[in-house]
This record gives C-alpha cells, sequence and structure tokens, in this order.
C-alpha cells in the first residue's frame, strides 16, 4: 500500500493558500512525500499522475490537534448532561466494554469521517492504541499517537507498559507518518510521582507528551487544594514541561502558566466545540497567541463534539473568540486557519507540515469552490472560514499519496467501515 | 408553476421529528399545502407523488427568522473590520451601487443557498423589495418581507411609501406564501416621529413590523443619552410594540426590557453567528426562553455570517450558550431546533408552520443520514444538531411543493443563477 510513496503527482491550476495568507492560482508538485514545487513546475517534472485543481481551492490538510478517535462509537450517546453524571454514568461504563475490535473499527469510522472533511493528521490519545495505529497504517493518515495513562487506576502501570510497548513497536510506523507520544492522562488522574516516572521515560525515548491540562475550574481548584500550584506549575515540578508538551485545553490558564508554558514551548490543542459544549469555559486563545505560544485547534472525542469537522473547529475559533473579547479583529480568518494546519502541525511536533511550500510534507487537501457558499468569490480565505462546508472537500493527499480523489476514498472501505462501527455500537451499548 | 399545489405527495418510510422531540419511523401524507398524516396513512389516500424517506430523518424546514437575502452578493468582501470601518468604508458604498438587478440575482443566489441548506422560510429587510418577493414567488419558498426604512436618510419617506406599496403588491402573494411587515430598520437610524408614522400605517394595515433592537452595546447607550429609554423601552412609547413585533438581536436587553417584550409578545430573531462575527456581544437566550418569550434563530446578512446555513445557527446557539452560561444542560439540543423550526415560524408571525403534524403547512426538510457523522444512530436530534451537516439536506418541500428532491433544485436554474450573481458581485465591486 506504499508502493504510490514514490509517485509524482501534479495538481495542476488549482487556488493554492500560501504561507503567507496570499491566494494563487497555479500548479503544485509532488515528488514522493514532499512538495517540490509550487507554480513555476519545470518542464523536466512528469507526472505518473495528475490531478484536476481547476475552481478547487488548495490548503494544507488540517491537524487535529487532539482527538479520541475511537470514541466515534460514543457519538450521541449521551448529550446534554453535567460533565460528572455524563462521565460517571454513561460514557466509563459504555466505554469498560470496548474491545480491541470496537476501538478498530471506531478508529476506522473516525478515519472514514477525518479525510472526508479534510484533516491528514490526528493526535490521538486512548486505550488500545495499537489498534488506531493500525487505522493510520492502512487509513494512509498522519497520526500522532499516545496511550491514555490513568495513574489512580488499577491498570495505570500496564498502561504505561503499553505506552512504552506503542513507542517501540509503531514510533515511525507507516512510513514515518506515525509518531508515538507518552499520554499520561491528566493532573487529577496522575499523581506527581506517576508523571515523574513518565517523565523520565519520555526523556529517554525523546518522546513528547500528550496530556489534558487546566480544562476546568474545578480541576484547577483541586490542584491548587491538594499540591498548591496550578497544572501547568504541577507539570514543572514534575518534569513532564522538561519534554515536548502538547497540552489539550488550556481553558483556565493564568498569566504566569502561559509565561511557564512560553519557556518550556509547550504548545496548546485548542478544543472550542468541545468547551463550548461540555461548558468549560472559554480559553484565553488571543492572549496565548500574542504570548507567543503555538496554538493548535482539536475537536476532542466524538461523543463531545459531535464530529471530527475540523473546518468547524477553524470557524467556531474565529467566531468564538471575537465574542469573548469583543474584538472583531481578534484571531481573523487566515489565523483561524493557520491554527488549523500551521500551527497545528508545531503543536503536535511534526516539523515541515502544515504549509503548501516546496520542502513541505506533501498534505494537501482541495475544496471545490462551485457551490452556491462559494459564490461570489472576493476572498477565497474568508470564504472557506465563515462560509464554507467540510462536504466541500474534494480531494485528499497525505504524505504524496492520495487517500481521496473527487470524493471518492482510495484506501477505506466506507459501507463496511459503517456497518462494523454500527455492530460494535449496538454491542456495547447493549 | 403553482400547479403541483393540489397535489397529493406521501413521504414514505422516514424517521420524523415530532412535536415532543421523539422521533418516529413513519409515512407522512401531504395534501395540497397541508400535512394530513403523520403515521397511520389510510388505504384511501392514493398519492401523485412518493418521495422515498428510508434513512432520511425529516424535520420542519429551517425558519431563517432574520437575514438580508441579497447581501448574498457582498459576501467575502469583507472581513474582520470594526463595525463603523466595515459599514462606512465596505459596506454601505458598495451597497449604494446596488440596482433592482442585483437586488433580484443576490436573492436568487440566497434562494439557492436557503433550498439546498433547508431553510424554507426566510425573513428578509432590505431595499427593492418585490425583487425579493419575485424571487420568492418563483423559488417556491415562505417569505415574510419588509422594506429596510432608514427614517433619518433622504430617501426615508420614499422607503416608507415602498414599504406601503409592497404591503398593497405583494401580502398574501404566492399562493399565500409571502407575508409583508414594515421594516423600519433602528431607533439610531429612525426618529420617534418616524416610528410612530410607522407603527400607526402597520395597525391600519394589520401588519406587523421587523425591527433590528437592542444589537449593540453602543446602540443603548446612545438611546438611553438621547431618549431616556433603552430602545425596547423607545418602541413601547413609539406604539412599536402595540404591532406584532420580530425584533432581530435583543443582545443587550435588560430585565425590565424582557418583561416588557413578554407584556405585548414581542418576538426576537437571534443572530448568533452574526453576533459572534462582528463581536456583538451574546443575547441572554436562556433568560428570555426561560421569561416565556418567542426566540427564533435567524443568519443575518452572508456578509456578515457567511453563510445563510441555518443548522450552523442552530449548533451555535446550542454550544454558545451552555458556554456562556457555564450551564452544560442551557439550550439542548431539541430546544436549539425548535428554535431553528416552530419557535422561528411563531416569530416571523406564521400560524400552523414548523411542527410535523396533521394540519400543519407542509414545509419539510429531509436529512439523508448515510454519512460518517450520523453513526451511530442514539439519537436522531443529537446527531442532527451537533454532527450533522447542511450538506447532508436532499429533499425540500414548501407548502406541499417539493423545492428540491434528491439534491436535484426543481425550480431554480443554479448554473445561471451563479453566473448572473458572479456578474453582479464583479459590477458593484468595479
Amino acid at each position: 500500500m506504499g508502493a504510490s510513496n514514490n509517485m509524482k503527482t501534479l495538481i495542476k491550476d488549482a487556488h493554492v493558500v500560501l504561507p503567507d495568507g496570499k491566494v494563487k492560482e497555479c500548479n503544485i508538485a509532488v515528488d514522493g512525500n514532499k512538495i517540490t514545487h509550487v507554480g513555476n513546475v519545470p518542464e523536466t517534472f512528469v507526472p505518473e499522475h495528475t490531478v484536476d485543481g481547476k475552481e478547487k481551492l488548495a490548503i494544507p490538510g488540517f491537524v487535529n490537534a487532539h482527538t479520541h478517535a475511537s470514541m466515534t462509537l460514543l457519538r450521541s450517546y449521551a448529550d446534554d448532561m453535567n460533565l460528572m453524571d455524563w462521565l460517571q454514568n454513561k460514557i466509563w461504563p459504555i466505554e469498560a466494554k470496548m474491545k480491541k475490535d470496537d476501538i478498530y473499527w471506531g478508529a476506522m469510522l473516525a478515519a472514514v469521517e477525518m479525510i472526508k472533511t479534510g484533516t491528514t493528521t490526528f493526535a490521538d490519545m486512548y486505550g488500545d492504541m495499537e489498534k488506531v495505529a493500525d487505522m493510520a497504517v492502512e487509513s494512509g493518515l498522519r497520526a500522532v499517537l499516545a496511550r491514555g495513562m490513568i495513574g489512580v487506576a488499577p491498570n495505570g502501570h500496564q498502561a504505561f507498559e503499553e505506552n512504552k510497548a506503542l513507542f517501540r513497536d509503531y514510533n515511525g510506523a507507516g512510513e514515518g507518518r506515525v509518531t508515538v507520544m507518552y499520554g499520561p492522562h491528566a493532573p487529577y488522574t496522575c499523581p506527581p510521582d506517576f508523571l515523574r516516572m513518565v517523565a523520565e521515560q519520555a526523556k529517554k525515548d525523546n518522546a513528547e507528551i500528550h496530556i489534558h491540562l487546566s480544562e476546568t475550574k474545578g480541576e484547577v481548584e483541586d490542584c491548587l487544594r491538594d499540591h498548591h500550584v496550578t497544572p501547568i506549575g504541577l507539570m514543572e515540578e514534575t518534569g513532564i514541561l522538561d519534554c515536548g508538551v502538547l497540552a489539550a485545553h488550556c481553558v483556565h490558564v493564568t498569566d504566569d502558566d502561559i509565561k511557564l508554558m512560553k519557556k518550556h514551548n509547550t504548545r496548546v490543542a485548542h478544543n472550542p466545540g468541545s468547551n463550548m459544549k461540555l461548558a468549560s469555559g472559554i480559553a484565553p486563545v488571543p492572549k496565548m497567541l500574542k504570548a507567543g505560544l503555538t496554538v493548535g485547534l482539536g475537536t476532542d472525542g466524538a461523543s463531545s463534539n459531535n464530529n471530527l469537522d475540523m473546518l468547524e473547529e477553524t470557524r467556531l475559533a474565529a467566531l468564538l473568540h471575537k465574542v469573548d473579547t469583543l474584538d472583531p479583529l481578534a484571531v481573523p480568518a487566515f489565523e483561524a486557519l493557520k491554527m488549523a494546519t500551521e500551527y497545528g502541525a508545531k503543536a503536535v511536533g511534526i516539523d515541515n507540515l502544515g504549509t503548501i511550500k516546496e520542502g513541505s510534507l506533501a498534505d494537501i487537501v482541495l475544496f471545490d469552490m462551485k457551490g452556491a457558499a462559494w459564490c461570489p468569490r472576493f476572498d477565497l480565505v474568508s470564504l472557506l472560514v465563515y462560509s464554507a462546508s467540510s462536504a466541500d472537500v474534494d480531494t485528499v493527499m497525505v504524505n504524496g499519496r492520495l487517500l481521496m480523489e473527487k470524493k471518492e476514498l482510495l484506501t477505506l472501505d466506507e459501507e463496511h467501515i459503517l456497518f462494523e462501527a454500527k455492530k460494535s455500537a449496538a454491542r456495547i451499548s447493549a
């Protein structure tokens, strides 16, 4: 399945969103897994395959910087509830019934949805992650995977062993598309000693860390009560911040937290849809961006979103912070798009990703602009961020390989996957 | 074009969202412009046309309770700007160049977008409204139209005469699908005497009023300074509230305002997308609903949204008020859907609309549920509100007549309309 990775592909006559936000109508040449030319493709470049980019907008593929792919199986299982009621009485009991097969089919369902809505990279944290790694290898998606570890749970140390095995077996898998991180779940589920142990192992492996931080007000208050520091402060004390950290949420961070994060180059995965739906609060995104932090975007799991639509998150990021700060210039359209692409790539720790330029990894999405929502066309980036639908995604390339062309999935059997996912969902909810 | 209005149509085997929020798999019988049966269709009902509802969710058509359809022509023309800079330097100068033909093609572009995303009724306020009425008559959409009148403008009285003519010529047009209201633009553009004159005329015609109220903090402060009452209070003083009023925005209303509105049965068109994008603030929707006000949903114009996607507004309404009140139970999924349908119908003053039940006007939308975002199916209303895309809209019926079936528009020539809309947009922006 990796055969196509040495292929030369030409994307012809697309409207290309460049790293500076300008849009140029030109060709893109892809050789192997890299973009070799954006415009000015030399005549010596002879493509084996040509993609018709006419009337299409080419953007870097979306990076979903925080999700739990297999939770697609819980989509619409429990909504409009208080957080602890939702977790204790609905989510945790049904998660306890999920077996490896369910994790796999939930992840495959997520893969179908992600590819069809233009996501090319996802950062995931859950259990049985080798099944999610298999999904990444098979689907062709780029993945940053961590075994979610609940330090206080009876299986906390087993989870740690599983994360180590995941790193050993899958880091660099799928022609380098899979990166493995360590995934201590959160400060309120992992005691300081557990966090220290994880930090040491991560340093040993030169791996990074994916963790939920400062998601709710209650979490921060509890941390202050129990440890006399904020969650971010606790991460510094335990050595977590010495590793590269992808910190999901960061809704309730203080100015001092932001300084600490800047000092350690801690990156943020902002999840506006999930934070709104769970009523967690509004992260101080304009402030974090202004302080020079890298802020990517994530959907969180499909049980608190309820989809994996990164264009929707991009729009929410652009809209929410305007009304929150009462500043119509907060998070403009192109800044939101960068959070979903270039900044997201940095947030999940991948170099050379998230831009369409020579030398970048060839993760490219083409949006079909023929619909009414794209008319008239004064500003293509505004149209994408404020008006278009992820259903307009037409063609998706990851690592130089086409995963979808003209809305046809090329690596996955959608009908079979939906059939198996429904079967899994029926079994675990029975 | 009205011939099909006496037709009998059967929608077969659909999943139907009933007025109480429950979903029933059953048939819907439509005779003329009314729903005659929901389930238990008698054998004596012989349909002339049968719509396949299998794997489709049937909901009442969306009611866009506040928009400016022809502003689709300004989509993406000017974004991410401060309000007065945006209005004075971009929007007003280009609007001044719009002629009757542009109004018509902008409205037709809006019609294409509205039908394809499941809107069946729209409440509109703009100039040259006979062209928007023509769009409603030709497209088959249900419309509530008001001539936007700027009392302080040189053409204020001419606009008033045009609104009277619009009422005379178009109220009840299109087999009763068109209702005409009076449209004084806002308290900051219409002096009290102008508002009094409009209220008297509306009473004479037994017509209702569509007006922007308390959209921004500045508007309320100016009103208090100039008139020593809030905008809502000024509406009572000038007799506007004695007419049925559709009040757009109501972002900055006080508890006393809400009491006044309740007393006069003033209805609200909440526009979360526009209020977020323009950084106007967050309307106290849970409070207004709790006080017993009728709150519908609107997109506002496409220059401040930037689309006419009512499913997106429904989702925003469900998400925004949760995070604003920090209550995950605020505006649950079905309440948001009712705002977009049943409450919206009440807000724009149409009886018997916005529910799928015997005797209701036959405005019905079918969503195709075959995609990944609809899998698995624990709760169809949650799936619609939190996960689905308006691109899943498959079939649209208004007043018993199909305007779209299996994604094919039946009353409009999309290609021609987009061509003409682009021409208009190019001309006015030249």
